[in-house]
């Protein structure tokens, strides 16, 4: 039995019934089994003993949407419309990718998103067996799922729904439960009706969420409309996508009779800000959707378009953003986009009763951050000073499952020398090929 | 003779002519006296070497607009609208500032300016002795200001309007230059025209720049209108405000009338994105700006409305949010932000020939940044990088007028423990008052 006993912290809980707590906290194994003001008694036997003095510890963060390996292409193509960036400078480039670039792009997104505070990832990509076995070691928690393109032949398009199917199969549960899978059509614009009406019926056969992209651009909202005769989500609701657990990352463009649907048909967004910024593709209605009771969490999606995975920067625009173009200062609280990074991502992964918050019985999948510093005095609201000063860089320890991955700012299972090494040579190679 | 030898560095130079180099900078004093590829030669004598590799060196970041002394107030009235904030939760508590409580603001400010790599900071607060000598102690570069408020009796005014003078006579060209000043009415709303007259009389007087905040929120321009029969900058055209160099924080609302004035006066904008956002006033027009040759700066404001001092965030914020509100995914290019953070600000306080560039001749204000992070992998873009991946957290050392102020992410001349335990004690008793 792995004991651990955190004295004397200061727990930032995202549990609404005590937000914040000063006192201790006791883990064994993968759970939380104590916390509160008191020094839990009888003193856990052969704990591993932490003094959590000028430390602040919260749940792990949840970015629901990345897709880890193009972090080989950060800062490739930067200030060029959604479009143009992906069809004349991601896809050609990634058309060239190997497992050997998915393996260490992936690897250097998952040390950057550890030691930034993110303890479970969602990712959507090809070669996912490479994904799945850097999440295995590297100790993350992983939500992951083959993203599949239609515009191909018929052949080609059940060859990869077979694929997507095999590996959801193959990982769901893996790692202890750390690495569970979702079944993904990548758009509505780059899937034809039917092929999404197929990778559905694999969810309901298989038991597992959905995940796609949706109405990320006005145009691609428009091509719909023109080809289809509706807006994406009653577009995705007539092919029963929302007859599954559904993640729908971006949805910026969406009308009030969309949000209502959605709230209707408890589909969860993935809020990607700072991608949806860069590739000037909006600002997504996140007031109006969670006055509407639907699930909202944070995604980065990948460095090639954000360029960090650092998701306390998704909190702070998410904070910041919405008040100033909507004139509302009371748009977003600081509460509720720290709850879109950690409770809200827990429930759209339908894992709310597991991770999420520190709480006795919840999964031990926590963050400490260093806060003995400049930014964040005086020492008062740390909620606010967390979402509004805070950032990944404060993070100082790391533990997924239970267990330390991140030790005073290095990973622990991963070779970072190494990794940040061979994603350079991937680049050099893919630049050269 | 002070010399410092920098080997093997990579050097973001903020010179259109050679923006990125790799290999040598020497500084003499207080000043770059050689930078380039080959070694220089002969070697400088006596210099103390340092390897720079790994570390990416770029000009100190200027913040163009701060009120320091506030960080007291950090995280105190969060998500609230610009008046509330300002005149229900800030002013009563600033009524209470006494010396102690400006003295320790400003040097929690100061530490978290310099450790995340600014160099030189505009500061109008009153009390400004106690802002200056913080400055002069610390070695950070200071432009500094009595913003005075001109809602009171006549003779207030003359007695601000003396102090202001008084403190920008006494202090401007002090710490070897380090300390210039500027004179500032605090804005068209809170300063009756003839009291703004008279503080563009005083500027002329002593020669010095002016500075103010203007059309931060709409309601603010309304009642300029309503009261003056016109917007803010007609109606400071008509005061004789930008008879001299002028400074403008925010300057959120401008029409395009307003944008052409600016520019055909010569005046600079700080712009403010992160204090804009947070307190709902908006989004600045800042393509427009630029398109029409207005020099524009960044400013954190306060961080009492960002919450943090970190100007890496505002670079990073305005070459995101611009794109995302435009549509225009060219909007503030990567570069053009960099620029604002460093060139632009240096031109906004007519600093442009000492500061803002690495390049002979210049003054060696300059900062190390740890590139071997993930985050900065692949090492390619390294432009592109310090801008949507970079934070302050990243600078490893600083150098103001050649002297290293920062070692290791650790101010040399700030005891950082005592500014931490003073500034929370400050914060408690003003609670407690």
């Amino acid at each position: 039995m792995n004991r651990l006993w955190i004295e004397n912290g200061t727990f930032v809980t995202m549990d609404d019934s005590r937000p914040v707590l000063k006192g201790h906290m006791v883990v064994e194994n993968d759970r939380i089994v104590y916390l509160g003001e008191e020094a839990p008694s009888p003193a856990p036997e052969g704990a591993q003993r932490l003094n959590g003095q000028g430390l602040v510890f919260m749940p792990g963060l949840i970015n629901t949407h990345a897709h880890s390996a193009m972090s080989l292409l950060r800062g490739y193509s930067d200030d060029e419309a959604l479009q143009v960036w992906l069809e004349q400078k991601m896809w050609p480039m990634e058309a060239k990718f190997t497992d050997e670039d998915v393996r260490w792009g992936t690897s250097l997104a998952v040390a950057e998103m550890l030691k930034s505070g993110t303890t479970t990832f969602v990712d959507m990509y090809d070669r996912m067996h490479i994904v799945a076995e850097v999440a295995m070691q590297s100790g993350i928690r992983g939500v992951l799922t083959r993203g599949v393109i239609g515009l191909c032949l018929p052949e080609i398009q059940t060859e990869k729904l077979m694929e997507a199917k095999q590996f959801a199969k193959d990982w769901n549960g893996q790692a202890d439960g750390r690495i569970t899978t979702m079944m993904s059509p990548h758009a509505p614009y780059t899937c034809p009706p039917d092929y999404i009406e197929r990778i559905v019926e694999a969810a309901h056969e298989l038991n597992l969420p959905l995940h796609t992209h949706m109405s990320e651009s006005m145009a691609e909202v428009q091509q719909n409309v023109n080809e289809y005769g509706c807006r994406p989500v009653e577009h995705l609701d007539k092919l029963g996508f929302f007859s599954r657990p559904a993640l729908l990352a971006h949805a910026v463009h969406l009308n009030d009779d969309e949000i209502a649907l959605l709230a209707e048909r408890g589909a969860a967004v993935s809020h990607n800000p700072a991608s949806n910024l860069k590739l000037a593709s909006g600002v997504a209605r996140v007031p109006e959707l969670l006055r509407a009771g639907v699930t909202v969490s944070l995604g980065t999606d990948s460095a090639a378009s954000n360029n960090n995975l650092d998701l306390f920067d998704e909190i702070r625009l998410t904070a910041l953003i919405h008040k100033g173009v909507s004139g509302d200062p009371t748009a977003v609280p600081a509460s509720e986009a720290l709850k879109m990074g950690t409770v809200y991502g827990a429930r759209a992964l339908g894992q709310e009763k597991q991770m999420g918050m520190l709480k006795q019985g919840m999964k031990a999948d926590f963050i400490a951050i260093d806060a003995d510093q400049p930014h964040f005095y005086p020492q008062t609201e740390i909620l606010s000073h967390l979402v509004y000063a805070g950032s990944g860089r404060d993070v100082k320890h790391v533990w997924i499952d239970g267990r330390q991955v991140v030790r005073s700012g290095e990973c622990l299972l991963l070779d970072e020398s190494k990794v940040k090494a061979e994603a350079q040579r991937c680049f050099e190679r893919l630049l050269a090929r």
